[in-house]
């Protein structure tokens, strides 16, 4: 299996180039350092534990993850510290006890009164104590309560009235994604940090403990030029990058770390196109980069090596054809390879084009496979 | 497993409604039979053995597939008559042989003189015949040879030099997407049809006896008044039917057969949101409805039952949260449902949406799950 090299795999198939990873495992690693903060790395970009355990430094350590799935195979592997960063609902609790009782430290977030008691009753029902964090709204861009909203202290209270442990609060600047320079991710990150602050803060003016102030995006991680009163960082897409964090200026289109090896299939030279089999089932429908200044279509072609065909993107795809074509759309500047040809398509949002393949196939700036590495899916 | 109701189960998670897709086969069934024409539905939007039964009428089918993935596992399950509907590479001819060496009737396609070398070298390393379509382009859309071209004949003559069966030809009208009105689909099922027959006719007078002719999208099927000339029809996402049929008037609201349940996790009063746990990994990242009149953001909203609240939409996806608002944005027309309470997200795109997802639950028109039925992914 690890003996083979990419011209002989099935394609579409996902490749992750290792030495970028590592690259980019260490610039944040090094940038928390610096910043004097903790790290709580998501999982839910990678989903796969030897990438969970180069994120953590080689040993098992404080993780972040999206579904009580990820929480179940992270645990089955030694991580016990986990965040669940999405709201609890009352579905879920007969699984976070079956965590519970099988020693994971699980945090859970909530951000209403009403989720407060969902979580006190699931409280009064389980031998040990449940933990959770307060979500924070600290940009208007999704879930939270607002730093200096009175349901910040109410929901704090029926918590402890409950018998929850009040961990702290946690917050996802998400409308980084949106910063169009880099002065407004520093302000942005800025932001993040004094809401979240100001919230824990509040909370311990009324007499809770309230030890975590944990915030966390890959842009804002990489910008923060301050992160006092911060405990950790939770950050996920940095470890393969993608072109919407390209896009932003976060990183370069050499850091991205995986691609989608696909085939040349056909030609329509009258449109100028090329066909290949990389469709939206292994690029994932995200158009990330439609709202940039530069728009990269369902992703950025590049040659079988990885070196980026600047001016060549998937300009459309359907479930397992993408059309390969020039940018400017002019027909006469086809990319003219042989059917059977390889390329390989760096991806709009590394999270989404992930999710559709079922492993890695790593490689290091080289064509010969090294490992494969097995990711997880679902809930 | 099979005594569980829907409100005990994890969220999100993919709901089949039986009936209605019990119905949405007898429609097409019904409409292939008054046409005289074969029926090979195309596996790609269900990709689960049940479902594919369902759609043969009981027992194993001639059947389309779009990965050979597919391919292995409906031939495990008794389809012997495949058709692998994308354009074949030289890294899957492995593949090939080995389904063909389990006696899987396993037909290619291809649209290229490259193409057809790459075939023609194949059957020569091959003890059984290989056989192909050759691909026709009836509408500009994507991939295919034009009904005219020089390259129809040329391509077929260098795959009967090389020893390989041309069977006929197929072709896929995927511009019925893109059609805004009932007679304008009808015009694009009859340019589907005519242009194709009008290959088959070149080749057949040529002296190739192309017995096949295949067509299928499922506007065009639905909407052709006849079939002449055509031997099969492939179509797969009237199975479910999805925003996006509905917005074309293929179907309405009522007949798409699968919903993603969810569970309101918070809500931003100030907004007039309301927060759930459906997000892109959930709904895919599919905004189909965009380019139609009516714009049906991530999803339409309908209450646990499956009715739809008309207005409401999943205007924003993140990973694992979405975003419910009155589709006029208006602040004040909020959800006003607790956090626990369950809604079924209606999708754009039923093959996008039925990928992020392991299983079907099925129900029927009441709240108990009467099974649970397993599909597959990958390559």
């Amino acid at each position: 299996m690890t003996s083979r090299a990419i011209d002989q795999l099935e394609t579409p198939a996902l490749l992750l180039e290792q030495g970028c990873m590592k690259q980019n495992i260490a610039r944040m690693r090094e940038q928390l350092m610096r910043l004097k903060v903790g790290f709580r790395p998501h999982v839910k970009t990678a989903k796969c534990i030897e990438i969970a355990l180069a994120m953590s430094g080689g040993t098992p350590g404080p993780i972040t993850v999206s579904t009580l799935r990820e929480a179940d195979y992270f645990a089955d592997h030694g991580f016990t510290d986990i965040l669940y960063a999405v709201g609890i609902t009352p579905n879920k609790m007969g699984h976070v006890a079956a965590l519970l009782k099988r020693d994971v430290k699980l945090t859970l977030i909530l951000d209403s009164l009403d989720a407060a008691h969902v979580l006190a009753q699931a409280a009064a029902a389980l031998p040990m104590p449940i933990r959770a964090l307060i979500e924070i709204d600290c940009d208007g861009h999704r879930a939270g309560i607002l730093p200096e909203s009175p349901d910040l202290l109410g929901v704090a209270q029926t918590l402890v009235d409950g018998g929850v442990v009040v961990g702290g609060v946690m917050t996802h600047a998400g409308s980084s994604y949106e910063c169009r320079s880099d002065d407004a991710l520093r302000a942005m990150a800025e932001q993040e940090r004094a809401r979240t602050v100001l919230a824990a803060e509040r909370l311990r003016q009324a007499g809770h403990a309230a030890p975590v102030v944990s915030v966390g995006s890959t842009p804002t991680a990489l910008f923060a030029q301050s992160l006092n009163g911060v405990t950790e960082v939770r950050a996920g897409v940095f470890v393969f990058f993608d072109l919407v964090m390209a896009g932003l200026g976060v990183c370069s289109v050499d850091d991205i770390a995986i691609s989608v090896l696909t085939t040349v299939i056909g030609h329509q030279r009258d449109h100028g196109w090329t066909i290949v089999d990389a469709g939206w089932m292994a690029m994932s429908r995200d158009r990330g980069t439609a709202a940039q200044p530069v728009d990269q279509g369902f992703g950025l072609v590049c040659d079988v090596n990885g070196n980026a065909l600047t001016d060549y993107i998937v300009v459309s795809a359907n479930q397992e054809h993408g059309i390969v074509a020039h940018r400017d759309g002019a027909t006469g500047k086809a990319l003219n390879l042989p059917v059977g040809s390889q390329l390989r398509i760096l991806p709009n949002h590394a999270c989404a084009t992930g999710a559709q393949h079922a492993r890695y196939h790593v490689v290091n700036n080289s064509p010969q496979i090294t490992s494969v590495w097995e990711r997880i899916g679902g809930w």
